[in-house]
C-alpha cells in the first residue's frame, strides 16, 4: 500500500522534504482483536512536527530504533478487516480510531500511523461514526479534538454561570475548545490570541469576549472578570510567555490547565499557596470521551474547520502547518 | 402597610377567600444585619397553595399558631432599610432575597412572607439585581426557579453529551428546568407533559424531544433513548404516577431527582440494587446559587412567563393557579 | 470434572437437596483471551438462594432456559489454562475472578459457576493475589465483599470526622463493610443488627456504637447523633422494615445506601424532597475496586471469618446458610 | 493588657529581639458579632517568622503601615465577651479561633493578634471545644493543623487502597497530615525527612513508610511505588529542592500538593502534559474543616506534640522556632 514515511530527525526543522511516498507492506491482523482500518482521512498536527524534529523520541523509548515510522495519529476511515473475536464492527464500518493501541502504543509516535492507505488498531480503540458524519470531516477529533473536549469536560464540572474560562490560543484545538465550553457550560467565554484570524474563530466558536495578545492581555481580561481574573484558563499554547500570562489571568482558587506545551512553568511557590491556584496537566481524552464528541459533532455542536491535501501531498501538509498557513486542520485523504 | 393574611387553613381547597387585604404594622429593623425589602414583585407558588390548605403546618413547627400569616416567599425589590452591621447594601439597591431568612424561618411559611409592601429579611439573604433585570421580573427565582436552577447543577454534572435528561412537566418550574439545561449541560433534553401547552413551553426552552404523557411516555422515553432510559430524569411533579414512571424512565447507573411531591414514591428494593439507580430529594437552592441563577436572566439564558396581579388581587392570582389557569407564574405587585 | 448442580427452582425453599454433585464436560477455552480457574474456593452467598427459588430467572432472562446450571460466583484459585491473546497470567496464578464474565454473561446466575473444579471466565476478570493472601481465604470478596467495599467508598468520599455512617445488618457484608468504613474514612461507625453475634461481629471490626435492632433502633441512632441522623445509612438487609428504618435514620441531606433487599421501599415524596435526603441502589463493584479490596486485605485492614465445608457438601452449606447458621461466609472447598 | 508587640521587621532575621511585652489596651466589641476570646494558647508558626522578616506585608497590604503588631493567629481560650447579636456562645466557653476574621483581615498578619490576654475576633470564627480538650492543647490547629486537615481532605478524595501519599517534612505540619491520612484514607503514606526525628515522628503519627531525605529519596520513592511514583504529594516544605523532587516523586495523573513555601516551582510543560500531572497550591482550610478537626482530635485520632512558653517568653520561642529547637509545636500561655 502507499505510505509516508519519515525516515531521519530534522533537529533543526529546514529540510524541505520530511516524509516520502512509499509502497509498505500493508498491516496484517494479528491478535483476535485486531483491526485494519481503511483510512478516509488522517488529522496532520503539531504532534506530527514534534515527531519529525526527534523532540519525542527519548519520551517514547529510550533505546529503541523507532525510524521508519509511518506518521498519523488521528485516523478514520471504514473498517477493512477484523480480528475473530471482534464483535459489533464488519467491513465497510465507518468509524475513528482512538489515538491509543495500548498503554505501550501508539501509531505514527512509536508504530506506524494513519498517513497511509490503511491502518492497524484493535477493536477497544473504534468508535463507530454516526451516518451524519463521514471520516475525513471527523479525523482531526481523534487527537487534537478529543484534547480539547477532555480539558473542558474537566473544567466544566466546576464552573458556573458566575464563572469566566480563558482559551489562550484558538488554533485547531482552541477553536473546539471554544465550542466545547459553549456546549457543555455556561461559564462566560474569554478567547486570546495573538492573530486577528483566531479571534474570528473564537467569535464563530461561541467565544462572548475576545482579547488580542499584544502585551495587554492579561489587564484585559482581568477587566474583563471584574479584577479576579478567570476561574479556569485552558493554555492550548503553552509557551512565548503564556504560561506566566495564563497564571497571571487564573482567579484566587481557580485552575489553570496546560495543553499545549514548549515552555518551562515558573511559578513562587509563595503566590501558588496565597491564592490557592491549581495547574493540571492534560495529554488527550478517553475511549468514552471520543463517544461523547462524536455526539456533540452528529448534533451539529462542534464543527471543524478542514483543509483536504491527497496523501501524496503530505509533506506540503506537514510544511504549510510548519509555516503557520493552515486554517484549522489538515487532512490527508488516501 | 397593605399585607394579604391567611386568617385560616381550608383543608378541602373549597372556599371563594383565602386570604384578606388588611392594614397590617410595618416591620422593623431589629438584629444589626436585619433589612427591609420594599417589594416589586411577590411570586406566586404552589407551595402557597399547601400553606392555605394547612398541609405543611405539622412540618414546620407542630406545637406553634403559625396563624395569622402574610404568604410570599418569592421576593423581590428594593432596599428600604438596613440594620447598622450590613455592608454592601443601601437604600434603593434593586435585589432579589433569598427564601432562607436563617435556619428556623422561612418567610411566607412560618414568619411573614411578601405579599405586602414591605418584608423583613436579613443581609445574607441579599443579592443584588444587575441593571438588566427588574425586581418583578425575577421574583419567581427566588424559590421555583432557584429550586429549578440548583437541581439542574447537580443533574449537569453528570451528564456528558451522550446522554439523555428528562424533565417532567414543563410549568413555572419546569420551564426552567428545560432553560438552564440547555446553558448548563450538553445532554439532550426531553421534556414529558400531559398538557400541550407544556411541549409548546419546552420546545421553546430548548427541549430537544417533547413526549405527551398519555400512557405511553415511558415506552416513548425508552424508545428515544435506545431502550435503556435517560440518566436523569428530574420530576417537577412527584405526583399522579409520575414517580412510577419517572423511576422507569431512568437508566440503570442514573438518578431520579424528585422536585414536585404529592404521592408516595413505592419501589423494590430488588430493583433499586440491580440497576443500581438513584432517587434525590431537592428543596431549595442556596444562596450562591441564586447569585449565579441571576447572572443566566442578565445574559438572557433564562427568562421567565409571568402575568402580574396587583397585591389587592392576590386571591384571584392563588385561584387562578389552583384552577391551573395560569401561564407560566403569577407574580403580585403592591 | 465434579460439580454441583441445580436441575429445579424450589420457589417455596422446602426441599431437603437443592443441588447435586455430578460429573459435568471440563469447560474448555473457546475465544483468544478466555481463561480457566482451577478452584481454591468457592463463596456461598445469600444471591445463590434466590437462585435456588427462581427469584432471578426473569431478571436474567426471561426467555431462555438456564437450568440445569452450576452455582458460585464467588470464586478464586489457581490459573490453569489462558487463551492465546492473554498476557500476564501463567499457569499456576493465583487469582480471584471478578464476576462479571461481560455485559451479558454473570457464572452462577446465568452460565456456570465456581461449584465446581474449573471455571471458565476471561482474562479480564483476572485479580493477581498478593502472596499473603490464598484462594479459599479470599473467595467471599468477589461478589459480597466487593459490593460492600464499592458501596463504603462512594459514602466515604463524602464523610467527614464530623460526621456518623450506619451499618444495618452484621452479617458477611456488614462485617467487611464496617471494616472498610474503618480503614477508608474517619466517620463514626454505628452498626444495628438484631443478633448478638451480629454486635460483636461490628465491634471486632471496628464499630464505634453498636444498636440491637428490638424496635428501638431509630431512637437510639437519633440519640447518638444528637438528634440529626446519620449523614449515611448502609442498609446490608432490605427487608423486615430496615427500608423504613434506615430512612428514617437519615439525617437531612444524607444518604441511604440499599445494599440488601427483598422489601419494597415506600417513602413520601414530600418527606424526600424536604429533608432532602437520597436514596442510592449498589450492586457491585468494578474490576478495578477488586483490586483495591486486595490491597486491603494483603495488608491486614480487612479479613473475614469463613467456614469451610467441602465441595460434596455444597447442599449443606446453602440449608446452612438458609438456616442462619453460618458465621462469617461458607466456602466451598473442592 | 500584656501583648508582644512587633514594632519594626527583621529583614536579615539577625536581631536578638524581635518583640516587646508591653500594656496595650483591650480590645472591644465594636461589631454586634464581634466576640472577645481570653487566650489560653496561641501557637506560633513559621508564619510568624515570615511576618517578622517582612516578606508578606506587601502581599497583604501593599500601602498600610502594619506595624506595630501584635502577633499570634493561631488562638484558642475563652469567650470573654459577645456583641448584642452573637448567638449559642457565652463568657467561659472554651473555643478555638478561625483565622479569618473576614476577607479582608487575618489576626497577626494585619491586625492584632493573640500573642496577648485578648484577642477580637467574629462569632462566625468560634468553634467550640469538647470537654476532652483545653485551648493550650489545641491552638496550633487553628492554622497550621487546618491547613493540614485541609489538604489531606482533598487529597484522600482521590486516595484508594492502592494508592500511596507522600509527605515532604514531618515538622507540626506534616506530623498532622500524617495522622489525618491515617485516620481519613487507606492509602500507603511514606514520610520524607531530613532529620530523624522527624522520621520518629512520621512512624508515630502512622506512616507506613520513612525515607530519609539524603539526596536519593526520589529513588527511594519509586521503589517502594513499583517504579510509578504517588498518587498525591504534600510538600510541608516547598524549599531547598522539594519541589523538584515532589513533582519527580508524582505519578502520572497524579497530585503535587504544595504547603509550605519559599522557592520557585520550576517545571517544563511538556513534562506535565505528557504525564497529566497536576500541581495544587493549599493556603488554609474552612471554619467547617476546623470543626472536622476538633471531632478528630475529640477522638484521639489526632494529636499534636506542643512546647509551651509563658507568653512573656515569646521572642524565646520564636527563636527556638527560628534555629529549629522545637519539636513539635510552640505555644505561648499568658
Amino acid at each position: 500500500m502507499k505510505a509516508q514515511v519519515l525516515h531521519s530527525y530534522d533537529e533543526s526543522m529546514q529540510k524541505n522534504r520530511w516524509v516520502s511516498l512509499e509502497n509498505v507492506p500493508e498491516p496484517r491482523i494479528q491478535g483476535s482483536t485486531d483491526v485494519l482500518v481503511r483510512i478516509g482521512g488522517a488529522g496532520v498536527c503539531r504532534t506530527d512536527l514534534h515527531v519529525i524534529e526527534g523532540a519525542l523520541r527519548h519520551h517514547v523509548d529510550p533505546n529503541s530504533k523507532l525510524l521508519p515510522l509511518v506518521l498519523g495519529h488521528e485516523n478514520a476511515g471504514w473498517v477493512e478487516e477484523v480480528g475473530r473475536d471482534v464483535e459489533g464492527f464488519k467491513k465497510g464500518d465507518a468509524v475513528i480510531v482512538h489515538p491509543k493501541i495500548s498503554d505501550a502504543y501508539f501509531p505514527g509516535i512509536n508504530c506506524n500511523g494513519g498517513f497511509a492507505e490503511l491502518v492497524h488498531t484493535n477493536a477497544r480503540n473504534m468508535v463507530k461514526l454516526p451516518i451524519t458524519l463521514s471520516p475525513k470531516e471527523v479525523a482531526p477529533y481523534a487527537d487534537a479534538g478529543l484534547t480539547a473536549y477532555s480539558v473542558v469536560k474537566k473544567a466544566a464540572r466546576n464552573l458556573t454561570p458566575s464563572d469566566y474560562c480563558v482559551v489562550i490560543g484558538v488554533g485547531g484545538l482552541g477553536y473546539t475548545a471554544v465550542q466545547c465550553l459553549k456546549a457543555m457550560c455556561s461559564a462566560e467565554i474569554i478567547a486570546v490570541d495573538r492573530a486577528p484570524g483566531g479571534l474570528v474563530l473564537a467569535r464563530d466558536g461561541g467565544a462572548d469576549h475576545v482579547v488580542e495578545a499584544n502585551g495587554g492581555e492579561v489587564d484585559e481580561v482581568l477587566s474583563i472578570t471584574g479584577g479576579r481574573g478567570a476561574q479556569a484558563v485552558i493554555d492550548c499554547v503553552g509557551d512565548h510567555g503564556t504560561t506566566t500570562s495564563g497564571l497571571a489571568m487564573t482567579r484566587a482558587a481557580g485552575t489553570y490547565y496546560v495543553v499545549g506545551y514548549g515552555e518551562d512553568i515558573r511559578v513562587a511557590t509563595g503566590d501558588l499557596v496565597r491564592a490557592e491556584k491549581s495547574i493540571v496537566g492534560n495529554l488527550v481524552g478517553t475511549w468514552a470521551e471520543l463517544t461523547e464528541l462524536m455526539r456533540l459533532a452528529d448534533r451539529g455542536l462542534v464543527k471543524l474547520i478542514t483543509q483536504y491535501y491527497p496523501l501524496q501531498d503530505a509533506d506540503r501538509a506537514l510544511q504549510d502547518l510548519h509555516k503557520g498557513l493552515i486554517k484549522g486542520r489538515a487532512v490527508l485523504i488516501p
